[in-house]
This record gives C-alpha cells, sequence and structure tokens, in this order.
C-alpha cells in the first residue's frame, strides 16, 4: 500500500484547528473527507504538527496510506477540487519511498513564524493574519529576551496545563526577529514544540517588547517552571505553522518540491 | 482652514477603485462619508493616487480642509469608526504645515509593489492578495528585462488606451524583483506612473520570466510605442501602492509617523 505525503496551505480562520473533534470543523477531518469523495476509500491523515483553532499553516505535511492507484497530479487535483470552498490546499504531494516514513514522528525540525503588526489602527490587509499590537515595542528587547530561550530548557512555564507531551524538555535552535516597519516577524525552530509554546512565548517577549519586564527575567520565568509567571497566550491569528524538515535520507521535502 | 492628511490602507476587492464615480462604491466616496458622519461637513478628498478596482494600499496619501477644529486623534478614531465595515483604514493623519501641500501635485516619488506566487496550487492566504502565476518563472530574466526599462523612457507602450496623463515619458527610478520560494515581490519607483503602466510592465516581465521573449526584446517594446507589441495587463489583485515619498521640506512623512 503506498504511503502519500501532501503539503498543505491553510487559513485556520474558519476551523477548530488541525485535529479531527466531534462536532467540529477541522483541517484533518475536510481533507480526509476531500480524499474520500474523489477515492471512496477512508483513511486516517497524520500531520507534523496539531496546530489549534486560528493558527495558519503555509507548509503543514501529513501523510496517508491509499490501496488505490492514482497519479500525484490526479491526487492533488481531485483532493483541491473537493475541498472547495474551505481555505485549505494541497501545494504538492508524492509517494514516501520509505514505508516507515512518518509525517509526525520521522520530522526533525519544525519551523513556526509569528505576525506582529505594531500599530495603533486596526486591521485591514492583514486581518486575521497578525497580532495587532498597539503599545510600541522595542524588537531588540524582544531578541534580547528570545536569546535566553536559546538552547535545551524546562518549558514547563510556556506550556499549556493540558499539554500531552511527555516531557517539557525543548531544545530551542532558533529564534529571529526582523521588524519591518509596523510589521514585527518571529521565526522560531525546533525539533519539536509544546502545546501553545510558541504564543507562550510570543506573549512573553510582549512584555519584555513594552519594557514590562528586563529580558534577563527570562531566565526567572524558566527556572520557575510556573505557567502563571510567563506572559499571556498571544493570539492564535498570527501563528503560522511553516516549514517542516526531515531526514535528509527520505528526500520528503525534494519530491514535495520544497528544496 | 486646516488641511488634514491622511495615511491610508485599504484592501481594494471590494471597491472600484479609489476615485468616486457614479453608482459605484468607491475608496475616496467612503472616506468622504465617514468624514461627514464624523463632522457634518462635506469635503473633497485628493488622493496621491488614483488606484484601479481591486489594487490594494498599504500607505495612501489624501488631502482635505475642514472648517471644524478636530483633535488627530479624534479624527482617526472617528473616521475609521464610521468607515466600518468597509476594509478601509486611516493609519495615521497630521495637518498640512504648509497650506499649499497636495497629496497628488506635491508627491516627489511614488511606490508600488506586484506580488505573484508562483506555483501551480490555488491561493489561500494570499487569495486576492497575490497574481497566481502556474508557469515557471525565471526572476533573473525578469530582472534583466526590467533593467531595460530604467531610466527617461516613453512608456506608451506600456500605457492604458484610456490613459489621461499628458505625457507618455517617464523616469523609472527602480525596478527590483526579489523570490523568496513561491512569492515573486516586484518593487517599482518612478516620480509618476501611467494608467495601467505599473500592471502592463508586469504582464510583460511575465513573458521574460517564462521565455516567450527575451530580456533585450523590451528595448523592442519601448521603441515600437504601441500598447498591442507589450505584455497583458497583470490582474490588479496582486497590486499595492505602498509607499509615497514629498519634499522633505513638507514633513509630510514624517508627521505621519512613517520616517
Amino acid at each position: 500500500v503506498p504511503r502519500y505525503v501532501l503539503l498543505i496551505e491553510y487559513d485556520g480562520t474558519d476551523f477548530c484547528g488541525w485535529q479531527t473533534q466531534k462536532d467540529q470543523i477541522t483541517i484533518q477531518e475536510e481533507i480526509e473527507k476531500a480524499i474520500f469523495a474523489l477515492t471512496k476509500e477512508k483513511v486516517v491523515l497524520f500531520g507534523a504538527g496539531r496546530t489549534d483553532s486560528g493558527v495558519h499553516a503555509r507548509g503543514q505535511v501529513a501523510h496517508f496510506d491509499l490501496t488505490k492507484e492514482i497519479s500525484i497530479i490526479d491526487l492533488v487535483r481531485g483532493i483541491n477540487f473537493f475541498l472547495r470552498p474551505n481555505k485549505i490546499v494541497i501545494i504538492s504531494a508524492c509517494i514516501a519511498l520509505d514505508q516507515d516514513f512518518h509525517a509526525r514522528f520521522s520530522a526533525t525540525k519544525r519551523h513556526y513564524q509569528y505576525l506582529i503588526i505594531n500599530r495603533n489602527a486596526p486591521l485591514i490587509l492583514s486581518h486575521n493574519r497578525a497580532w495587532n499590537v498597539r503599545q510600541k515595542l522595542d524588537e531588540k528587547l524582544m531578541q534580547e529576551a528570545a536569546n535566553y530561550l536559546i538552547g535545551k530548557h524546562d518549558f514547563t512555564s510556556f506550556r499549556a496545563k493540558f499539554c500531552q507531551a511527555q516531557s517539557p524538555i525543548i531544545t530551542m535552535d532558533k529564534i529571529n526577529i526582523i521588524r519591518n516597519d509596523a510589521q514585527i516577524s518571529i521565526n522560531l525552530k525546533a525539533r519539536s514544540f509544546l502545546h501553545h509554546m510558541v504564543r507562550n512565548i510570543v506573549g512573553t517577549l510582549f512584555l519584555a517588547g513594552i519594557g514590562k519586564i528586563q529580558p534577563e527575567y527570562l531566565q526567572v520565568i524558566l527556572q520557575a517552571q510556573d505557567r502563571n509567571i510567563a506572559g499571556m497566550t498571544a493570539p492564535s491569528t498570527g501563528l503560522y505553522f511553516t516549514h517542516i524538515e526531515y531526514d535528509n535520507n527520505l528526500d520528503i521535502m525534494a519530491m514535495l518540491g520544497q528544496k
């Protein structure tokens, strides 16, 4: 049975997140329904990461097994046809050469982006696409604060209460903060992330950006291992699951046209 | 009578362009109506440039005269309140220190951006925000072609038939083309542009990008002074009026918080 891999973009605004839930419209279920409409096979779709309600993806990766043979071109066109008018699109697809490939467990790095528009005026072109922060943010202070999170740490202070991960220990590879006029882009990379971790980090960097906490205070927050000491959970609307890396031997991203 | 200057963002999708037209919903008229709702004064709003139906603005500038005195904060909040639910927002405002300031005639440089998403899959996150080009574009060929347009030229070949400008002679200061994965951003700068000029240039650079014309052919197109020899008019949906420069003595952009 061939294992198909999909590269997926979606606007998370209208969905209750990635993962199928009873009586909720989710991205996973809408794609599974489109695959069924096309192939008449009931498949289970495994995503590289479960995004929350309102969170977007530019490059979610997911896999499923299909008995039926179908060309990649027909698969992509067919799923996209049946996905309409959902704000989800299959960018590309491939067949995993290694039958053990798993969208979630084979992932070696995950990349997220968080967008802030730092201005008084409400958002128009970035409506539902960014967090509108009115207080003046100093992105240099935010970067200084973020630097304390780089490396291997216990991220309990940045973890949602209902997070199901076995361990709160995460190695953060990168947090880069770039301002472009009113837009502040926060780019993060790690092997894995805890539930709400990016949004809780952004809510804490926000406190550093407005000068409410000193950048060094991030050390105290980490050491406290207490969710209540860190900042708020930043709105889902600014968060993008942008890119996933896999072992080069699997060649998945190249086959998806992303290399 | 003080002259107020507005910095404006809008999503052009739902509008018949900037300029007021009978029985059409336009950006100019919607802002004039909001100013009237707030101040009970009928004003005429003069924009730095008239954008077409579907064209967006990140930094349109416009001015109007008002008898009534009103603080800048109340003006911006009030117009934005009455603009809802239109996809238009006043980012900031100021009073022109020079009573002769004119949003259109005092402008010294205009900046436009054109966004292409170069991929097979339909657009989701950039729906109505970019031109979806499926054929593979070579951005280096596009830049080579664009370089022939830099400097002072007769742009008749890139001018809409109904263009009202007195002269087709334009000095193009800059055309920079940057690819970022599937996204190609074309950034243009000149004192002024002819009607449809950016979109006609983009439609012609597209031909160079897919290899249908050689970059050098842009010289032939310029010399022909014939609209029919250049490429198609690229869709309005990818075009952004991003920024306007004024004489530094007027200090308008600084007062609008854009410097």
